[in-house]
This record gives C-alpha cells, sequence and structure tokens, in this order.
C-alpha cells in the first residue's frame, strides 16, 4: 500500500524508495520477490516512469534490491541486510563502566559553566549564516585551522593577553588534551616539570605520550624556579595567570626568573596555560609570559575557548615560538584540522563583529557578581572562622572552614547534603599532607544566582550542625 | 556624543558600553580621564542610573576602565590594552608557509566531495534544534562521545557494514588521525605494518606516535599475508573494503587469512580502516573483517563520515574490542571528546530519524551516475586505449592511458590545463618502478556534473595533442 502525497515536500521518488525500503526491511515485501514493472508501478501511482526508476536505482545503491538483466529489480535475498543486527545487549566480555553517581542538587565542581550565559541567539544567527552561504566549508580546510579565524585570535589575544604572534603561529585544535598531544610529539625524548598542586589531566597527556613528568612544588608565587632547576626537567607546563587549583597568580619576579631558566640553556622550553585568565575581577591580568619572552621565545602559549564559550564546543589553541612552527608543519603536514570549519568560522565571525570581547565582558561581570554573592553568603553562613582564598579570579575558589571534621568529612557532608565539590587535597599529587587543611575547592559557574543562599544553607548545615 | 536606541533590540547599558569602548579604545577618550558621574551621565541620556552604571562595571570588568574608591570610574592609563597591538606582519623569523598554487579549473584529486549533495537544509534544522533546546550540551559530555550517538552508529554499522559490537565499544573522534594518535599510545611498543601502495598519512601518523612501520606489498586480493608475516609486524593496517589508491577489495579468503595471521600470536590486531564503504555501486559490499572476527576478535575498526557527510565536519569513530576498550578508558579517562556536542547531536537525530541512510542513497546513486557519465566520457574522448580501473566502488577509480608520454607528463600536461589530479606512483612508497605505468588517480566527487565532458575533451587535448 504506497500512498505519495504530490503535495509535500519531499520529492515523489523519495517518498517512493522510503516507503519500499521500509516495506522491504519489515519484512512486508519478502527477499527474492521480484519489484513491479516500472511502467506499471508507475501507472498504478500516477507518477512518471523516471519517479519509479530513480527510486528503484535508490534501493539497488542501497543494497535493499538488485536490478537483474533483462527482468527488472528484486529485492536482495537478505532483504538488504548485511548480517543478522547485533544483539542489542553488549557482548558479556565488554567492561560497562561503573554507573554515573546520581546528578548532585548543587554542582560546585570546577569544570562547568552557566548555560544560561552562552549567547545561543548570536552563535545559532552567525552559525545558519555560515552553513548556507559557505559550502566550501565543506571541504577540507587548512592544517593549522582557518586563516581568518586565527587572524582574529592572534589580534585578540594581541590585544587583551598581551601575546605576540603573527596568525601564522597559531594552531587551532580540539581542545587542550589534542594540543599537548601533538607538542609531545614535538617534545619527544624531552622531560616535563609540572606543577604540584595541579592538573592531574596534563601530567596524563604527557605522560600517555611519552613524555616523563616530574612534580614541582609551587609555593606563593606559583611554581618554584629553585625546584625546577633541580628537577632536570626541560620542559615546563605552569598556569601562571591562574594557578590550578590554589589560584596564585604569579607575579613578574618569578615570571622573570622563569624565563632566566628557560633561556639558560638550549632546547629547555616553557608551555605556559593561560587557563581562566579572561576571568579576573580585581586588577588587570598580567599580560602573558609568552608576550614577556617576545615571538621567538622559549614559551608555547596555550589557551582554551571552554570556559568564554562553553566546555562542550571544542576549541582551544596554542601559539608556537617559530623553530617549533617549522617542525610542526613538517610532521603534522598530512593532518586534517580537529575542529568543524562551521565551529571555527562561526567563532571567527563572532570575534570579527565584537560579540566575542562584549560576550567575555558580560560573563566576567556576570561571574563577579555571583562570587560576591556566593562569598558573601557562606560567610554570613559559615561564620567568622571560614576563610576564601583566591576569590579575586578565575571561577572557583578554596573555601577553608576548621572545625567541620577535615576535608573528607566535609567533602562527604556535602555531598549527603547534595552538593558536589572536591577536596584540595587530591591535587597534591606527591605529598597530599602537604595541603592545607579543612579546605575545599568551590567552583560557583555553574551555581544558579537564585541557589547562592541556598547551597550556602545547606553546607553551613553540613559542617555545623546544630548542636 | 553617545546616542543611544530605546527601540533596538540590544539593550541600553550594552549600547552605553560598547560606545564607551570604543570611544577608549580609538583614544577618543584619554587614559586617565575620567567617566562622567553615573547621575549627571543617567540624567543627560535619559536612562535610569543603573542602566549607566552596569556599562561602567563591564568597561570596568574588561579592563578597560577602572573605579576609584569614592572618585568614580576612570580610563585606564593603557586606554585598555594591555600591550601595544603585535605588528601586523608575522615575525622575521616565521616561516612562511610554501603560497597554495592557484585553484585548478577541475579538481580530480581524492579528498573532496561535492558539496551539492550535502543536506544542508535538514542539517541546519536540525542544528538549530539542537542549540536552542539543549543547553545541556554547552557542557562536557562523555569521554568516549555521546552515548545516544554511539548507539546510533552502532546500529548503523551493524546493520550496513556487518560490525557487531555494542555503543559501549564505540570511540567517537574528530577524524581519523586523531583515533590513530589514541590507538598508537594503547599499541605502543608494537610495530605495524602498512599497505604499499598506501595512504602516507597513516604512515605519517602511526610514525610520528612513536610506532614504527613496514611497509608491505598488495597484489590481486590485497595486503599479502605471506609478506605480513615476514614482516615481523604486531599490527597490520588495512583497507579491504577498498584499498587506497588502487580500489582493490579483498576477498573472503584473503580475509580469513588474514584473521588467521592475528590469530597465530597474542597481542596481534588489525586496524580495519572501512574508507569508501558507503560508496559501492555493483555488487553490495563485502560485510567487515570486524564483523567476521566478531565482537570479542583482534579488529579495531575504524570509519568516517568525511565522505558521508563532508570533510569540514570533523567526525570519525573507531570500534574497539573490549581487552582494549578496558585499557583505553583507565589511560585516557581524562581526555575530553574532540567532537563539539551540538555537532555529535546533530548527527546523532539525523541517523535517528532515518535521514542519514537516505542521504546515503541519494548520495551514492549520484555518485554512480556521476562514475558512469565520466567513464564514458573517458572512453569517447581518449579512445579504445584508454583503460578504468577500480569504478564500481569508492569515489575515484585508475585511469591508464598508455602512449601519453608517461605518468609524470600525463599529471603535467593535464595541470597545464587546467586539470588538478595526481599520479599513481607516488602511492608506491618502497618501490616506485613497482607502480603500472602511464596511470593517475582520477577522483569525480568534486566535479561538476556539467563539467563531465569538458574535463574528459580537456584530458584528450593534454594527452593526445591533434597531430
Amino acid at each position: 500500500m504506497i500512498e505519495l502525497d504530490a503535495q509535500a515536500k519531499t520529492p515523489l521518488y523519495e517518498q517512493l524508495y522510503a516507503q519500499l525500503a521500509a516495506a522491504i526491511r519489515t519484512g512486508a515485501v519478502p527477499p527474492g520477490q521480484a519489484l513491479p514493472g516500472r511502467r506499471s508501478m508507475a501507472a498504478r501511482l500516477g507518477v512518471s516512469v523516471s519517479t519509479v526508476d530513480t527510486a528503484y536505482q535508490m534501493l539497488a545503491a542501497e543494497g535493499l534490491a538488485e536490478a537483474r538483466p533483462r527482468r527488472g529489480f528484486f529485492v536482495q535475498e537478505t532483504g538488504g541486510r548485511l548480517h543478522a543486527r547485533p544483539a542489542a545487549a553488549p557482548p558479556a566480555t565488554t567492561p560497562t563502566p561503573a554507573p554515573a553517581p546520581p546528578a548532585p542538587r548543587y554542582d560546585l565542581s570546577t569544570g562547568s559553566v552557566d548555560t544560561a550565559l552562552f549567547p545561543a541567539r548570536s552563535w545559532g544567527r552567525i552559525q545558519r549564516e555560515v552553513l548556507y552561504t559557505c559550502p566550501e566549508l565543506l571541504q577540507r580546510g587548512e592544517m593549522q585551522g582557518d586563516a581568518d579565524l586565527r587572524a582574529q585570535i592572534a589580534a585578540y589575544l594581541g590585544e587583551y593577553r598581551g601575546v605576540v604572534c603573527a596568525p601564522e603561529q597559531i594552531v587551532v585544535g580540539a581542545g587542550i588534551e589534542y594540543l599537548l598531544g601533538c607538542l609531545a610529539h614535538l617534545f619527544s625524548g624531552c622531560t616535563a616539570a609540572v606543577e604540584d598542586p595541579g592538573y592531574h589531566r596534563t601530567r596524563a597527556v604527557l605522560q600517555n605520550s611519552g613524555i616523563p613528568c616530574r612534580l614541582v612544588p609551587i609555593d606563593g608565587s606559583g611554581l618554584s624556579v629553585t625546584a625546577l632547576e633541580a628537577s632536570g626537567a626541560d620542559l615546563c607546563y605552569v598556569t601562571p595567570s591562574h594557578h590550578f587549583p590554589t589560584g596564585v597568580t604569579m607575579p613578574a619576579g618569578r615570571r622573570a626568573q622563569l624565563l632566566g631558566w628557560a633561556a639558560a640553556a638550549p632546547g629547555r622550553y616553557i608551555l605556559e596555560d593561560d587557563y581562566d585568565s579572561e576571568f579576573r575581577f580585581d586588577t588587570r591580568p598580567l599580560p602573558s609570559l609568552q608576550g614577556m619572552a617576545g615571538p621567538g621565545g622559549p614559551v608555547v602559549y596555550l589557551t582554551t575557548f571552554s570556559k568564554s564559550l562553553a566546555p562542550g564546543i571544542r576549541i582551544a589553541c596554542m601559539v608556537l615560538p617559530p623553530d617549533l612552527l617549522e617542525r610542526y608543519r613538517q610532521d603534522f603536514a598530512v593532518y586534517a584540522n580537529t575542529v568543524s570549519r562551521f565551529e571555527q568560522q562561526t567563532l571567527c565571525r563572532f570575534m570579527a563583529c565584537g560579540q566575542f570581547t562584549r560576550h567575555l565582558a558580560r560573563m566576567r561581570l556576570a561571574y563577579k557578581h555571583r562570587m560576591e554573592r556566593f562569598a558573601a553568603a557562606l560567610r554570613t553562613s559559615l561564620g567568622p572562622a571560614v576563610v576564601l582564598g583566591a576569590t579575586h579570579s578565575g571561577l572557583h575558589f578554596l573555601l577553608t572552614c576548621p572545625g567541620a571534621g577535615g576535608e573528607a568529612q566535609m567533602v562527604a557532608a556535602a555531598a549527603a547534603a547534595g552538593v558536589r565539590l572536591r577536596g584540595l587535597r587530591e591535587y597534591y599529587m606527591q605529598d597530599p599532607d602537604a595541603c592545607p587543611p579543612d579546605t575545599v575547592v568551590a567552583g560557583y559557574a555553574a551555581l544558579r544566582p537564585d541557589d547562592i543562599e541556598a547551597v550556602a544553607a545547606a553546607l553551613a548545615r553540613a559542617w555545623r550542625p546544630p548542636v
């Protein structure tokens, strides 16, 4: 029973094809059966022979029917299936990941953003414009990323982060992990120093990619250059704008020392991860180390759009000094860029018309207000003993609450009260006992403004039960 | 001169902010100057004090102005610049890539697709729907890719490619190169066999990632298992559906031999790149080697959406056997997925409503007609001596034209006539002299139907000049 609708938007041949395909797949037209002749089918349906022919050809092209010379079209013996459908259940040997814990009521983890701040309307408008007017974006693009996006990024980083580079030095990639993997190839044979406490992720990616890592402690000015020197590393990963997770900003003197370390021996490089530098609320952020070292200096600058746009949109970039750039271009010549060109161009236009910097200014203000309100609510609920550290920048701060039973107890009690957060201790990789006591990491980016007082009250109940 | 438009969609505070920011950046309001008091500014513009206050806060949050206690807002001393804008020209030491050759009139290279076949309307509709209704996609997603997309891919691969797997075994990533890089980590310490002739790319990626490669010749049935055995490799990369670039399909007997090789020693694996298998025009494609080996077998199945959607949209995937999956999950636990979640979900819905398979059927038919018409035009123009090889599948075929001066001369003469194509010889990595003579690789995916006869005529003029 075929029914075609001449008024529908879908062409007649496609309607016919879809209905026949469905009949073949469900077995309503059995394997091996001849399809009606093209002329008689056309007459029966009141359509042209070429409509029927196109539909039959599509069935054949998809392996659902086959054309037999001088005999017409027949349903494939398998009904178009190459193979029995795999069992719905995974094979018994497949490891199943542990089920995710139930979503907490309030999320104070550090990886999320406030989705309400995303400029969906402007982004969607540009995205549509790009999709409908730039079919050339369907083809493969430049290996380092589209040139016009790189020009926008270079101008932005120059103006706002003091990065001194030409668009040619920029490599766009689908996330910092991907870019670190590329760098690991360029630094093959090197040993890297990473901050302790610090990101687990960086260390895991570098080690996965064959770069051994040494843990170097941080002090009140960030990574210790004395300890770096002693580590024997020739590569140094740092987060100078906003150390993760302590929030320390590396002052100018320590930066100069660090550049001095790099200059002291050939082949030494600094990987500057400028993570969260967009969000600084008190003073203007210090310009990047990369800019301090100059465009030919031994610094690779890394930054991501995960916080400034969204973690779900995978765009990050790095700025390579000229010597590394040359090697990168040789070794990665055959690689395709990892970011969809539609998203590259959407971001490019979003930056070109000034919306990106306006969006950042709006977010900075919104997050600043949120931080202030959350800090005030915590001080009110938890009383004068609570200490908030590094509130001035980034999208999290440290929350120290003596007398609440210690960090592990604080995390557990918060979880029981529906609040997800992490203790500081887990970021101390070498010596967890060096971690300050009673301290958790409180991210407020995904905290809804209306929930702020409720979260503070929930934490107060969890940590200071009424006697 | 500030002008605000109360009828505009942009909020008043944002209009005010944007105009002040522009004035500060251009220097129209000089560094250090006090901004008008909030009340007087509000009165002058006929807006509320809070409108002015919000605009000033945004300027401060962006570092363009600063609030001085009890004195009001002042333009930053640097006019909001962290740093002088970098010179527009790249630093002298930056290597500049060789300028791209002028675009040829007709493109017969193999990496492009026909952008006119892309379902921009449906894709755009779904993309919009996803952007406006799923803000949760802004957050970080699952490491292996979104579960519902993996379920769609598993069902599709099961039905159309005979791949036997659970969605849990699938890893989505931004291109085959990225996935090969991940595999290289899992196979660290192994030696890989790659097809010769074959993809340069695979070899480059594996070697970049620390996996030494041995070149193994192919014969009329694809990769020689005898030579594979002799190579000492424990990893074997193959393109059994459609060998690149010769188009050979590996028959069932050779496939069984290859699986026998893998089973003969522990730790041996096959990397099956199912490249171009969507496009087969004569018979149904053979099911995948992965399906032949079963879900626990020693085969990693790789496929890309570059041809079935577009090279500019970076989505590929791999199917891991359970033992490798377990190690992958351990070692890559901290990695974020590399594909934008909006594009993952757009593809997921495009597959779920059946549009993806209909799109494939339409493309298959269009490309089949193009191949047939191009082959006919070449036979007519170049005469009976021309031989077309492996026309039945993939989006290119081999074109042999004896008496045209040899391969290098053919490529050069074609280029002079505005036709870009590549010789076969460059894909023979070890022994270019083993390459059949007078043969070029003719990709027709990006060839516009209206150009077909013109290209054939241009090649005939280039290769058989009238005497």
